[in-house]
């Protein structure tokens, strides 16, 4: 009974794993479907995020009958009530993959604009924030967490720096306003993900340390970063 | 030991009630502060803030207690495991408001722009969608959660609309880009507001019925509004 019990863990784990998977590989093709304008890249993350909502159903369904069949108690009741808000962070995630895919598919049907702004770098800052928060879920790594915390506060930086370029070259070329408007939100959906890894990466220090360190942000920045 | 269960569940509904009025409150303050230029408003709306992360923390731990201490099944596990969903989405209704409180310091401190929408009717609208969620958990009444969902459309056709009128008016006066750019990051955040009421009243119809309507649009919408 106990290792059928540790099994369905297993499995509740690696179906996390791999909606993580699913979401990270979005966001990347989103943000490649900017870059490269390329209008079937984006599509195809609109048309693959139903893989997502459909593993966020399967995955919700199986922690609440392990809930109310088990009963766990400690570090399991933990593990399995944060697989339930991180479903949820992870499927946003992919709703934010298909919002700059969506701004892709306009962008590419106008001219391109001169971007002041390197959205590759923030795009790469943003998934790896992702991988690090799930890779501290797999080795369940609250340091390897409190680094994703960390990292928000650079990025929330970056993101108040290109939006303000971003508003600059408004005021310069107006014709652009509508298409850099686009690169605006797709700023503010890389920083909402980057937002959504911490949400992910608050979860795990939950689970492993039972600490609960949202709205903590003092607390986690006295604790030094990993080198 | 039933009846010391039920006063524990009657306690968790009561204290979600509460974390939601507060968080409508700090909603219809933020727009307030906007709309009045009342910039000791927006600064209160920012200090109350903690006053929903900790009762958040509260809900969550009173939650994760009854989950390992009663073992509860069939509806009440379903309620106290959206309790921990909805603190959630509740505390991120605050984070909005305290993101437009914000945006009104910033605004109250230039000179004030003509507006081409009406952030007060977008603002009832969200609102509006907060309480009536909020009624339905009380209530338990699932009619009353999908007439939240059908307003959700008509927030997103006007949230369009209002965009693209902001946009027209930066294009016509360039030195009012920032100005306004503030108005199109609070359209925004008020369309967000109602995807969490949105959010909420998907877990209330999941608490009463078993049923998961999330990315099920299509069947809310077979389902007639409220008349």
């Amino acid at each position: 009974m106990a290792r059928q019990f540790d099994q369905e863990l297993d499995k509740l784990k690696k179906d996390l794993v791999h909606m993580a998977k699913l979401a990270e590989v979005a966001v990347g093709k989103s943000v490649d479907s900017v870059i490269v304008r390329d209008s079937d890249l984006a599509r195809e993350v609109i048309t693959d995020d139903i893989n997502l909502n459909r593993l966020e159903l399967a995955i919700d369904e199986h922690s609440l009958r392990l809930l109310a069949l088990r009963q766990p108690l400690a570090t399991d009741l933990r593990l399995i009530t944060a697989a339930l808000r991180i479903t949820t962070e992870l499927e946003r995630i992919g709703d934010q993959a298909v919002n700059i895919a969506e701004r892709a598919l306009e962008l590419n049907s106008s001219p391109p604009v001169d971007l002041p702004i390197d959205l590759k770098a923030m795009a790469e800052m943003a998934l790896d924030m992702v991988r690090t928060s799930i890779q501290a879920f797999v080795q369940q790594d609250p340091r390897l967490a409190i680094q994703v915390c960390h990292r928000d506060v650079e990025i929330d930086i970056l993101d108040d720096e290109y939006i303000q370029k971003l508003l600059s070259e408004m005021i310069k070329e107006s014709r652009w306003v509508v298409r850099l408007h686009h690169f605006i939100i797709i700023v503010r959906n890389l920083e909402r993900i980057a937002d959504l890894a911490t949400n992910i990466a608050e979860d795990i220090v939950f689970i492993v340390e039972g600490r609960v360190i949202k709205h903590r942000c003092e607390e986690w920045m006295s604790t030094p970063p990993l080198t």
